[in-house]
Protein backbone atom coordinates (compact mmCIF):
# COMPACT_ATOMS: atom_id res chain seq x y z
CA UNK A 1 0.00 0.00 0.00
CA UNK A 2 1.62 3.79 -0.86
CA UNK A 3 1.95 5.47 1.78
CA UNK A 4 -0.76 8.41 2.56
CA UNK A 5 0.11 11.97 2.68
CA UNK A 6 -1.92 14.61 4.57
CA UNK A 7 -1.66 16.95 1.60
CA UNK A 8 -0.61 16.56 -1.87
CA UNK A 9 0.22 19.74 -4.21
CA UNK A 10 0.15 19.59 -7.63
CA UNK A 11 1.90 22.33 -9.37
CA UNK A 12 5.63 24.33 -8.41
CA UNK A 13 4.45 27.79 -9.27
CA UNK A 14 4.39 30.00 -6.87
CA UNK A 15 0.71 29.07 -5.60
CA UNK A 16 1.94 25.65 -5.43
CA UNK A 17 5.38 26.86 -3.38
CA UNK A 18 3.18 29.07 -1.00
CA UNK A 19 0.55 25.94 0.16
CA UNK A 20 3.67 24.30 0.78
CA UNK A 21 5.52 26.56 3.15
CA UNK A 22 2.42 26.52 5.06
CA UNK A 23 1.77 22.70 4.88
CA UNK A 24 5.57 22.78 6.52
CA UNK A 25 4.64 25.24 8.88
CA UNK A 26 1.47 23.39 9.92
CA UNK A 27 3.48 20.08 10.43
CA UNK A 28 1.27 18.14 7.78
CA UNK A 29 2.79 14.87 5.52
CA UNK A 30 2.68 16.72 2.30
CA UNK A 31 4.39 16.20 -1.42
CA UNK A 32 4.09 18.88 -4.10
CA UNK A 33 4.51 17.42 -7.55
CA UNK A 34 5.99 19.91 -10.26
CA UNK A 35 9.49 20.49 -11.63
CA UNK A 36 12.88 21.92 -10.16
CA UNK A 37 12.69 24.84 -12.65
CA UNK A 38 9.50 25.65 -10.38
CA UNK A 39 7.90 27.33 -12.84
CA UNK A 40 8.37 27.99 -16.69
CA UNK A 41 6.26 31.18 -17.00
CA UNK A 42 8.34 32.51 -13.74
CA UNK A 43 11.50 32.02 -15.33
CA UNK A 44 10.65 33.18 -18.42
CA UNK A 45 9.92 36.29 -17.19
CA UNK A 46 11.90 39.46 -17.77
CA UNK A 47 11.23 42.32 -14.94
CA UNK A 48 8.60 41.95 -12.51
CA UNK A 49 7.60 45.28 -10.30
CA UNK A 50 4.83 43.78 -8.58
CA UNK A 51 5.46 41.57 -6.23
CA UNK A 52 5.71 43.59 -2.97
CA UNK A 53 8.72 43.22 -1.70
CA UNK A 54 10.93 42.69 -5.15
CA UNK A 55 11.33 45.22 -7.38
CA UNK A 56 13.03 44.61 -10.62
CA UNK A 57 14.07 41.11 -9.82
CA UNK A 58 13.70 39.37 -13.35
CA UNK A 59 11.82 35.87 -13.04
CA UNK A 60 15.11 34.06 -13.00
CA UNK A 61 15.92 36.04 -9.59
CA UNK A 62 13.12 35.56 -8.30
CA UNK A 63 12.99 32.08 -8.82
CA UNK A 64 16.33 32.01 -7.06
CA UNK A 65 15.13 33.75 -4.20
CA UNK A 66 12.01 31.09 -4.13
CA UNK A 67 14.02 28.31 -4.35
CA UNK A 68 16.48 29.63 -1.12
CA UNK A 69 12.85 29.89 0.70
CA UNK A 70 12.16 25.78 -0.50
CA UNK A 71 16.13 24.89 0.63
CA UNK A 72 16.12 26.69 3.91
CA UNK A 73 12.67 25.03 5.05
CA UNK A 74 13.72 22.00 3.19
CA UNK A 75 11.43 21.77 0.63
CA UNK A 76 11.67 19.04 -1.95
CA UNK A 77 9.93 19.07 -5.39
CA UNK A 78 8.89 15.49 -6.94
CA UNK A 79 9.17 15.93 -10.43
CA UNK A 80 6.41 13.59 -11.65
CA UNK A 81 3.60 14.69 -13.79
CA UNK A 82 0.06 13.47 -12.20
CA UNK A 83 -2.31 12.64 -15.55
CA UNK A 84 -5.53 12.17 -13.33
CA UNK A 85 -6.57 12.81 -9.64
CA UNK A 86 -9.57 10.48 -8.69
CA UNK A 87 -11.46 11.68 -5.41
CA UNK A 88 -12.23 8.30 -3.81
CA UNK A 89 -14.45 9.44 -0.67
CA UNK A 90 -11.96 9.73 2.42
CA UNK A 91 -8.54 10.18 -0.40
CA UNK A 92 -7.87 11.08 -3.08
CA UNK A 93 -5.43 9.20 -5.39
CA UNK A 94 -3.52 10.71 -7.84
CA UNK A 95 -1.83 8.61 -10.85
CA UNK A 96 1.25 9.23 -12.88
CA UNK A 97 1.43 6.90 -15.40
CA UNK A 98 1.67 3.13 -13.79
CA UNK A 99 2.66 4.85 -10.30
CA UNK A 100 -0.14 5.73 -7.42
CA UNK A 101 0.02 8.22 -4.87
CA UNK A 102 -2.59 8.81 -2.10
CA UNK A 103 -3.06 12.24 0.08
CA UNK A 104 -6.41 12.66 2.20
CA UNK A 105 -6.53 16.78 0.79
CA UNK A 106 -4.88 17.79 -2.65
CA UNK A 107 -4.11 21.16 -3.39
CA UNK A 108 -4.49 22.01 -7.24
CA UNK A 109 -1.56 24.67 -8.61
CA UNK A 110 -1.16 23.63 -11.76
CA UNK A 111 -1.50 27.20 -13.56
CA UNK A 112 -3.23 27.69 -17.19
CA UNK A 113 -2.40 26.68 -20.11
CA UNK A 114 -0.97 29.15 -22.99
CA UNK A 115 -2.30 28.96 -26.90
CA UNK A 116 -5.58 27.76 -27.31
CA UNK A 117 -6.71 23.79 -28.13
CA UNK A 118 -6.12 22.75 -31.47
CA UNK A 119 -9.01 22.50 -34.05
CA UNK A 120 -10.80 19.12 -33.36
CA UNK A 121 -8.99 18.18 -30.23
CA UNK A 122 -11.65 18.85 -27.86
CA UNK A 123 -14.22 16.77 -30.07
CA UNK A 124 -11.96 13.81 -30.63
CA UNK A 125 -10.77 13.53 -27.09
CA UNK A 126 -11.06 9.93 -25.71
CA UNK A 127 -11.48 9.35 -29.25
CA UNK A 128 -8.01 9.34 -30.80
CA UNK A 129 -6.90 12.25 -28.78
CA UNK A 130 -5.29 11.58 -25.56
CA UNK A 131 -2.78 13.65 -23.20
CA UNK A 132 -1.42 10.55 -21.53
CA UNK A 133 0.85 8.40 -23.66
CA UNK A 134 1.75 6.25 -21.05
CA UNK A 135 -1.43 5.52 -19.94
CA UNK A 136 -3.45 4.31 -23.01
CA UNK A 137 -0.32 3.36 -24.82
CA UNK A 138 -2.28 -0.20 -24.44
CA UNK A 139 -4.80 0.59 -27.12
CA UNK A 140 -2.34 1.24 -29.59
CA UNK A 141 -0.10 -1.88 -29.98
CA UNK A 142 0.83 -1.81 -33.50
CA UNK A 143 -0.65 1.46 -34.50
CA UNK A 144 0.39 5.04 -35.67
CA UNK A 145 0.71 7.33 -32.78
CA UNK A 146 2.10 10.93 -32.83
CA UNK A 147 3.02 12.99 -30.13
CA UNK A 148 3.03 16.70 -29.69
CA UNK A 149 5.54 17.38 -26.95
CA UNK A 150 6.11 20.83 -25.23
CA UNK A 151 8.59 19.58 -23.10
CA UNK A 152 11.94 17.89 -23.79
CA UNK A 153 11.17 15.52 -21.01
CA UNK A 154 8.50 13.79 -23.05
CA UNK A 155 10.91 11.79 -25.30
CA UNK A 156 10.89 9.64 -22.75
CA UNK A 157 7.14 8.88 -22.99
CA UNK A 158 7.75 8.66 -26.65
CA UNK A 159 10.49 6.71 -26.51
CA UNK A 160 8.72 4.00 -24.16
CA UNK A 161 5.11 4.16 -27.12
CA UNK A 162 7.70 3.31 -29.57
CA UNK A 163 8.48 0.13 -28.28
CA UNK A 164 4.51 -0.58 -28.58
CA UNK A 165 3.07 1.08 -31.69
CA UNK A 166 3.58 0.54 -35.29
CA UNK A 167 5.07 4.07 -36.12
CA UNK A 168 5.44 6.83 -34.08
CA UNK A 169 5.81 10.31 -35.51
CA UNK A 170 6.76 13.36 -32.76
CA UNK A 171 6.68 16.97 -33.12
CA UNK A 172 8.75 19.10 -30.67
CA UNK A 173 6.95 22.10 -30.02
CA UNK A 174 10.45 22.90 -27.69
CA UNK A 175 13.12 24.60 -28.97
CA UNK A 176 15.86 22.08 -27.24
CA UNK A 177 17.72 19.37 -29.44
CA UNK A 178 15.51 16.63 -30.36
CA UNK A 179 16.49 12.58 -28.95
CA UNK A 180 14.72 9.79 -29.78
CA UNK A 181 14.76 6.47 -30.14
CA UNK A 182 15.81 6.46 -34.25
CA UNK A 183 12.83 4.36 -35.10
CA UNK A 184 10.52 7.82 -34.35
CA UNK A 185 9.91 10.37 -37.06
CA UNK A 186 10.58 14.05 -35.88
CA UNK A 187 8.33 16.14 -38.05
CA UNK A 188 9.65 20.07 -37.17
CA UNK A 189 6.37 21.31 -38.22
CA UNK A 190 3.30 23.13 -36.66
CA UNK A 191 -0.02 20.96 -36.08
CA UNK A 192 -3.15 22.79 -37.02
CA UNK A 193 -5.75 20.83 -37.22
CA UNK A 194 -6.82 17.00 -35.94
CA UNK A 195 -9.27 15.32 -38.44
CA UNK A 196 -11.81 12.59 -37.99
CA UNK A 197 -15.15 11.45 -38.28
CA UNK A 198 -16.02 9.52 -35.10
CA UNK A 199 -12.19 8.65 -34.60
CA UNK A 200 -9.12 10.54 -35.49
CA UNK A 201 -7.89 9.55 -38.64
CA UNK A 202 -5.17 12.44 -39.51
CA UNK A 203 -3.23 15.00 -38.28
CA UNK A 204 -3.05 18.28 -40.44
CA UNK A 205 0.25 20.17 -39.79
CA UNK A 206 1.13 24.15 -41.62
CA UNK A 207 3.33 22.41 -44.34
CA UNK A 208 1.97 18.86 -44.29
CA UNK A 209 -0.86 15.98 -43.18
CA UNK A 210 0.11 12.47 -41.66
CA UNK A 211 -2.34 9.47 -41.13
CA UNK A 212 -2.34 8.73 -37.39
CA UNK A 213 -4.38 6.75 -35.14
CA UNK A 214 -3.93 9.05 -31.88
CA UNK A 215 -2.35 11.86 -31.00
CA UNK A 216 -1.04 12.59 -27.58
CA UNK A 217 -0.89 16.16 -26.53
CA UNK A 218 1.57 16.58 -23.89
CA UNK A 219 1.63 20.27 -22.46
CA UNK A 220 3.21 21.30 -19.34
CA UNK A 221 -0.19 20.97 -17.74
CA UNK A 222 -2.99 19.41 -18.10
CA UNK A 223 -6.76 21.12 -18.32
CA UNK A 224 -8.50 20.94 -14.74
CA UNK A 225 -11.20 19.08 -16.55
CA UNK A 226 -9.19 16.25 -17.45
CA UNK A 227 -7.47 16.31 -14.54
CA UNK A 228 -9.65 15.83 -11.71
CA UNK A 229 -12.75 14.04 -13.42
CA UNK A 230 -16.04 15.89 -11.31
CA UNK A 231 -14.57 19.40 -10.28
CA UNK A 232 -16.67 21.99 -11.63
CA UNK A 233 -15.27 25.16 -13.73
CA UNK A 234 -16.33 28.23 -14.89
CA UNK A 235 -15.12 29.85 -17.74
CA UNK A 236 -12.60 27.20 -18.03
CA UNK A 237 -10.97 28.21 -14.33
CA UNK A 238 -11.44 25.73 -11.20
CA UNK A 239 -14.09 27.41 -9.44
CA UNK A 240 -13.14 28.20 -5.77
CA UNK A 241 -14.67 30.07 -3.08
CA UNK A 242 -12.80 32.84 -1.08
CA UNK A 243 -11.07 29.95 1.22
CA UNK A 244 -10.14 28.35 -1.77
CA UNK A 245 -12.49 25.27 -1.80
CA UNK A 246 -13.95 23.55 -4.97
CA UNK A 247 -17.16 21.62 -5.01
CA UNK A 248 -14.86 18.36 -4.21
CA UNK A 249 -14.50 18.38 -0.30
CA UNK A 250 -11.11 18.27 0.36
CA UNK A 251 -10.01 19.67 -2.86
CA UNK A 252 -8.44 22.81 -2.91
CA UNK A 253 -7.19 25.41 -5.72
CA UNK A 254 -5.10 28.47 -6.15
CA UNK A 255 -3.16 30.49 -8.88
CA UNK A 256 -3.59 30.97 -11.96
CA UNK A 257 -5.94 27.65 -12.60
CA UNK A 258 -8.44 29.27 -10.35
CA UNK A 259 -9.37 32.68 -12.45
CA UNK A 260 -7.35 35.94 -13.23
CA UNK A 261 -5.38 38.34 -12.60
CA UNK A 262 -2.41 36.28 -13.71
CA UNK A 263 0.09 37.62 -11.39
CA UNK A 264 2.48 36.11 -9.06
CA UNK A 265 1.64 37.62 -5.36
CA UNK A 266 -1.68 36.50 -6.21
CA UNK A 267 -1.22 33.11 -6.89
CA UNK A 268 1.29 33.17 -3.65
CA UNK A 269 -1.85 34.88 -1.43
CA UNK A 270 -4.22 32.53 -2.95
CA UNK A 271 -1.89 29.32 -2.51
CA UNK A 272 -0.97 30.51 1.34
CA UNK A 273 -5.03 30.45 1.80
CA UNK A 274 -5.09 26.94 0.18
CA UNK A 275 -2.12 25.59 2.30
CA UNK A 276 -4.64 26.77 5.62
CA UNK A 277 -7.81 25.50 4.08
CA UNK A 278 -6.02 21.65 3.36
CA UNK A 279 -4.39 21.57 7.11
CA UNK A 280 -7.84 22.41 8.92
CA UNK A 281 -9.15 20.13 5.99
CA UNK A 282 -6.62 16.96 7.49
CA UNK A 283 -7.21 18.24 10.93
CA UNK A 284 -10.91 17.86 10.36
CA UNK A 285 -10.41 14.34 8.99
CA UNK A 286 -8.19 13.11 11.61
CA UNK A 287 -10.63 14.43 14.38
CA UNK A 288 -13.24 11.92 13.25
CA UNK B 1 -13.00 71.76 -5.33
CA UNK B 2 -10.14 69.57 -4.14
CA UNK B 3 -8.46 67.43 -6.87
CA UNK B 4 -10.13 64.05 -7.63
CA UNK B 5 -7.96 61.11 -7.64
CA UNK B 6 -9.01 58.05 -9.54
CA UNK B 7 -7.94 55.68 -7.07
CA UNK B 8 -7.85 55.90 -3.04
CA UNK B 9 -6.21 53.32 -1.11
CA UNK B 10 -7.06 53.11 2.64
CA UNK B 11 -4.47 51.61 4.44
CA UNK B 12 -0.41 51.18 4.28
CA UNK B 13 0.10 47.13 5.04
CA UNK B 14 0.47 44.85 2.40
CA UNK B 15 -3.03 44.87 0.86
CA UNK B 16 -3.18 48.75 0.26
CA UNK B 17 0.59 48.86 -0.83
CA UNK B 18 0.25 46.08 -3.50
CA UNK B 19 -2.76 47.76 -4.76
CA UNK B 20 -0.54 51.18 -4.91
CA UNK B 21 2.34 49.14 -6.78
CA UNK B 22 -0.46 48.08 -9.12
CA UNK B 23 -2.34 51.45 -9.40
CA UNK B 24 0.92 52.79 -10.06
CA UNK B 25 1.64 50.23 -12.89
CA UNK B 26 -1.28 50.98 -14.28
CA UNK B 27 -0.32 54.66 -14.33
CA UNK B 28 -3.52 55.93 -12.71
CA UNK B 29 -3.70 58.91 -10.25
CA UNK B 30 -3.86 57.76 -6.70
CA UNK B 31 -3.47 58.49 -3.18
CA UNK B 32 -2.68 55.98 -0.11
CA UNK B 33 -3.59 57.07 3.19
CA UNK B 34 -1.32 55.03 6.36
CA UNK B 35 1.36 56.00 7.96
CA UNK B 36 4.77 55.59 7.14
CA UNK B 37 5.59 52.34 9.75
CA UNK B 38 3.49 51.11 6.94
CA UNK B 39 1.54 48.57 9.34
CA UNK B 40 1.89 48.29 13.42
CA UNK B 41 1.03 44.48 12.83
CA UNK B 42 4.01 43.90 10.34
CA UNK B 43 7.07 45.79 12.10
CA UNK B 44 6.05 44.09 15.67
CA UNK B 45 6.16 40.46 13.90
CA UNK B 46 8.93 38.49 15.27
CA UNK B 47 10.03 36.20 12.45
CA UNK B 48 8.13 35.70 9.33
CA UNK B 49 8.08 32.38 7.43
CA UNK B 50 5.46 32.11 4.93
CA UNK B 51 6.18 35.20 2.82
CA UNK B 52 7.41 33.35 -0.68
CA UNK B 53 10.67 34.76 -1.18
CA UNK B 54 11.98 36.25 2.40
CA UNK B 55 13.08 33.32 4.96
CA UNK B 56 13.34 34.24 8.48
CA UNK B 57 13.18 37.87 7.69
CA UNK B 58 11.42 39.78 10.77
CA UNK B 59 8.77 42.29 10.54
CA UNK B 60 10.96 45.25 10.11
CA UNK B 61 13.49 43.64 8.04
CA UNK B 62 10.29 42.91 5.54
CA UNK B 63 9.08 46.98 5.87
CA UNK B 64 12.27 47.84 4.49
CA UNK B 65 11.97 45.47 1.71
CA UNK B 66 8.70 47.04 1.38
CA UNK B 67 9.92 50.34 1.94
CA UNK B 68 12.34 50.21 -0.77
CA UNK B 69 9.80 49.13 -3.13
CA UNK B 70 7.73 51.77 -2.58
CA UNK B 71 10.71 54.52 -2.76
CA UNK B 72 12.07 52.62 -6.18
CA UNK B 73 8.67 53.15 -7.59
CA UNK B 74 8.16 56.82 -6.28
CA UNK B 75 5.05 56.05 -4.25
CA UNK B 76 4.21 57.56 -1.14
CA UNK B 77 2.29 57.85 1.85
CA UNK B 78 0.14 60.42 2.93
CA UNK B 79 -0.62 60.22 6.80
CA UNK B 80 -3.74 60.94 6.60
CA UNK B 81 -6.76 59.14 8.92
CA UNK B 82 -9.71 58.78 7.05
CA UNK B 83 -12.63 59.47 9.01
CA UNK B 84 -15.71 58.32 7.03
CA UNK B 85 -15.87 57.18 3.26
CA UNK B 86 -19.31 58.64 1.32
CA UNK B 87 -20.43 56.79 -1.72
CA UNK B 88 -21.60 59.88 -4.06
CA UNK B 89 -22.55 57.78 -7.04
CA UNK B 90 -19.67 58.57 -9.32
CA UNK B 91 -17.25 59.23 -6.74
CA UNK B 92 -16.10 59.04 -3.14
CA UNK B 93 -15.36 61.72 -1.01
CA UNK B 94 -13.30 60.65 1.97
CA UNK B 95 -13.46 62.78 4.98
CA UNK B 96 -10.24 63.22 7.26
CA UNK B 97 -11.54 65.61 9.80
CA UNK B 98 -11.81 69.16 8.42
CA UNK B 99 -10.73 68.23 4.87
CA UNK B 100 -11.81 66.23 2.21
CA UNK B 101 -10.38 64.25 -0.37
CA UNK B 102 -12.19 62.94 -3.59
CA UNK B 103 -11.42 59.43 -5.64
CA UNK B 104 -13.43 57.39 -8.39
CA UNK B 105 -12.75 54.68 -6.70
CA UNK B 106 -11.63 53.60 -3.12
CA UNK B 107 -9.59 50.49 -2.14
CA UNK B 108 -9.91 50.06 1.69
CA UNK B 109 -7.29 47.83 3.38
CA UNK B 110 -7.72 48.96 6.49
CA UNK B 111 -7.07 45.73 8.42
CA UNK B 112 -8.48 44.60 11.38
CA UNK B 113 -8.91 45.67 14.89
CA UNK B 114 -6.99 43.74 17.58
CA UNK B 115 -9.40 43.22 20.80
CA UNK B 116 -12.49 43.56 21.12
CA UNK B 117 -14.90 46.57 21.50
CA UNK B 118 -15.45 47.98 25.48
CA UNK B 119 -18.14 46.77 27.29
CA UNK B 120 -21.29 49.52 26.38
CA UNK B 121 -19.03 50.92 23.41
CA UNK B 122 -21.24 49.89 20.54
CA UNK B 123 -24.43 50.19 22.66
CA UNK B 124 -23.33 54.07 23.43
CA UNK B 125 -21.80 54.70 19.72
CA UNK B 126 -23.13 57.82 18.86
CA UNK B 127 -24.64 58.89 21.99
CA UNK B 128 -21.36 59.97 23.21
CA UNK B 129 -19.30 57.34 22.26
CA UNK B 130 -17.22 58.08 19.13
CA UNK B 131 -14.11 57.79 16.88
CA UNK B 132 -13.07 61.10 15.65
CA UNK B 133 -12.62 63.65 18.36
CA UNK B 134 -11.92 66.28 15.74
CA UNK B 135 -15.46 65.78 13.98
CA UNK B 136 -17.81 65.90 16.85
CA UNK B 137 -15.85 68.47 19.05
CA UNK B 138 -17.74 71.16 18.81
CA UNK B 139 -20.89 68.83 20.25
CA UNK B 140 -18.76 68.83 23.75
CA UNK B 141 -18.38 72.67 24.44
CA UNK B 142 -17.59 73.37 27.99
CA UNK B 143 -18.26 69.52 28.44
CA UNK B 144 -16.00 66.32 30.15
CA UNK B 145 -14.67 64.62 27.28
CA UNK B 146 -12.24 61.31 27.47
CA UNK B 147 -9.78 60.12 25.07
CA UNK B 148 -8.71 56.37 24.82
CA UNK B 149 -5.86 56.71 22.62
CA UNK B 150 -3.94 53.48 21.01
CA UNK B 151 -0.83 55.63 19.23
CA UNK B 152 0.84 58.26 20.48
CA UNK B 153 -0.13 60.28 17.40
CA UNK B 154 -3.31 61.28 18.89
CA UNK B 155 -1.93 63.56 21.26
CA UNK B 156 -2.13 65.92 18.69
CA UNK B 157 -6.40 66.10 18.42
CA UNK B 158 -6.52 65.39 22.69
CA UNK B 159 -4.72 69.00 22.56
CA UNK B 160 -7.24 69.94 20.26
CA UNK B 161 -10.41 68.82 22.02
CA UNK B 162 -8.89 70.40 25.07
CA UNK B 163 -9.27 73.63 23.54
CA UNK B 164 -12.79 73.35 23.37
CA UNK B 165 -14.00 70.97 26.06
CA UNK B 166 -14.33 72.02 30.01
CA UNK B 167 -12.16 68.79 30.90
CA UNK B 168 -9.91 66.48 29.37
CA UNK B 169 -8.93 62.78 30.64
CA UNK B 170 -6.41 61.00 28.08
CA UNK B 171 -5.97 57.73 28.63
CA UNK B 172 -2.94 56.30 26.66
CA UNK B 173 -2.92 52.84 25.08
CA UNK B 174 0.42 52.92 23.87
CA UNK B 175 3.95 52.59 25.53
CA UNK B 176 5.78 55.76 24.31
CA UNK B 177 5.76 58.83 27.16
CA UNK B 178 2.72 60.77 26.75
CA UNK B 179 3.14 64.66 25.79
CA UNK B 180 -0.20 66.33 26.04
CA UNK B 181 -0.99 69.86 27.23
CA UNK B 182 -0.91 70.55 31.02
CA UNK B 183 -4.53 70.94 31.13
CA UNK B 184 -5.17 67.33 30.30
CA UNK B 185 -4.75 64.91 33.17
CA UNK B 186 -3.56 61.84 31.99
CA UNK B 187 -5.20 58.47 33.64
CA UNK B 188 -3.28 55.06 33.67
CA UNK B 189 -5.65 52.70 34.16
CA UNK B 190 -7.30 49.75 31.76
CA UNK B 191 -10.93 51.02 30.66
CA UNK B 192 -13.35 48.11 31.17
CA UNK B 193 -16.75 49.61 30.57
CA UNK B 194 -18.89 52.69 29.30
CA UNK B 195 -21.51 53.54 31.40
CA UNK B 196 -24.72 55.35 30.32
CA UNK B 197 -28.75 54.52 29.74
CA UNK B 198 -29.27 56.79 26.89
CA UNK B 199 -25.97 58.80 26.64
CA UNK B 200 -22.55 57.85 28.42
CA UNK B 201 -22.35 59.35 32.03
CA UNK B 202 -19.01 57.31 33.13
CA UNK B 203 -16.26 54.81 32.16
CA UNK B 204 -15.51 52.40 34.44
CA UNK B 205 -11.40 51.68 34.44
CA UNK B 206 -9.88 49.06 36.14
CA UNK B 207 -9.23 51.07 39.14
CA UNK B 208 -10.94 53.65 38.85
CA UNK B 209 -14.15 55.36 37.59
CA UNK B 210 -14.55 58.88 35.94
CA UNK B 211 -17.83 60.95 34.88
CA UNK B 212 -17.57 62.00 31.37
CA UNK B 213 -19.71 63.19 28.66
CA UNK B 214 -17.95 62.00 25.61
CA UNK B 215 -15.84 58.89 25.16
CA UNK B 216 -13.53 59.14 22.44
CA UNK B 217 -12.18 55.75 21.14
CA UNK B 218 -9.26 56.37 18.75
CA UNK B 219 -7.62 52.99 17.81
CA UNK B 220 -5.55 52.78 14.50
CA UNK B 221 -8.25 51.95 12.26
CA UNK B 222 -12.01 52.15 11.84
CA UNK B 223 -14.52 49.29 11.48
CA UNK B 224 -15.56 49.14 8.19
CA UNK B 225 -19.24 49.77 9.17
CA UNK B 226 -18.25 52.64 10.79
CA UNK B 227 -15.48 53.61 7.37
CA UNK B 228 -18.08 53.49 5.03
CA UNK B 229 -22.06 53.62 5.37
CA UNK B 230 -24.28 51.10 3.63
CA UNK B 231 -21.46 48.78 2.79
CA UNK B 232 -22.58 45.30 3.26
CA UNK B 233 -20.47 43.03 6.42
CA UNK B 234 -19.96 39.31 6.83
CA UNK B 235 -18.76 38.42 10.00
CA UNK B 236 -17.24 41.64 10.55
CA UNK B 237 -15.62 41.50 7.83
CA UNK B 238 -16.26 43.58 4.30
CA UNK B 239 -18.32 41.00 1.97
CA UNK B 240 -16.00 41.23 -1.30
CA UNK B 241 -16.41 38.53 -4.37
CA UNK B 242 -12.90 37.36 -5.88
CA UNK B 243 -12.12 40.15 -7.76
CA UNK B 244 -12.58 42.24 -4.18
CA UNK B 245 -15.33 43.99 -5.36
CA UNK B 246 -17.87 45.19 -2.46
CA UNK B 247 -21.31 45.73 -3.17
CA UNK B 248 -20.92 49.48 -3.46
CA UNK B 249 -19.70 50.42 -7.25
CA UNK B 250 -16.05 51.12 -7.42
CA UNK B 251 -15.52 50.57 -3.86
CA UNK B 252 -12.69 47.20 -3.85
CA UNK B 253 -10.94 45.80 -0.09
CA UNK B 254 -8.57 43.61 0.54
CA UNK B 255 -6.74 42.03 3.27
CA UNK B 256 -7.49 41.12 6.62
CA UNK B 257 -10.25 43.54 6.17
CA UNK B 258 -12.26 41.05 4.07
CA UNK B 259 -11.69 38.04 6.13
CA UNK B 260 -8.96 34.90 7.49
CA UNK B 261 -6.38 33.58 7.02
CA UNK B 262 -4.43 36.87 8.44
CA UNK B 263 -1.57 36.59 6.25
CA UNK B 264 0.74 39.08 4.82
CA UNK B 265 0.80 37.71 1.70
CA UNK B 266 -2.36 36.72 1.53
CA UNK B 267 -3.07 40.40 1.90
CA UNK B 268 -0.52 41.32 -1.03
CA UNK B 269 -2.17 38.77 -3.26
CA UNK B 270 -5.69 40.35 -2.94
CA UNK B 271 -4.10 43.82 -2.65
CA UNK B 272 -2.59 43.25 -6.30
CA UNK B 273 -7.03 42.13 -7.46
CA UNK B 274 -8.09 44.82 -5.98
CA UNK B 275 -5.70 47.13 -7.54
CA UNK B 276 -6.64 45.61 -10.76
CA UNK B 277 -10.13 45.53 -10.11
CA UNK B 278 -9.97 49.38 -9.28
CA UNK B 279 -7.92 50.35 -12.76
CA UNK B 280 -9.94 48.37 -14.55
CA UNK B 281 -12.86 50.39 -12.76
CA UNK B 282 -11.43 53.97 -13.54
CA UNK B 283 -10.95 52.69 -17.30
CA UNK B 284 -14.90 51.82 -17.65
CA UNK B 285 -16.06 55.20 -16.13
CA UNK B 286 -13.56 57.23 -18.13
CA UNK B 287 -14.91 55.60 -21.31
CA UNK B 288 -18.26 56.74 -20.66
Amino acid sequence: MSERYDIAIVGSGPAGLSAALNAKIRKKNFIIFGNKELSGKLTKAHEINNYLGFYRKSGKEIQEEFNNHLKEMDISITEERINTIYAMGDYFALMVNEKMYEATSVILATGVQYGKLFDGEERLLGKGVGYCATCDAPLYKDKIVTIIAYNKHEEEEANFIASIASKVYYIPMYIEEVEVDASIEIIKDTPLEIIGEDKVSKLKLNNSEIDTDGIFILRDSISPGQLVPGIILADNHIEVDRMMKTNIPGCFASGDVVGKPYQYIKSAGEGNIAGLSAASYVDSINKK
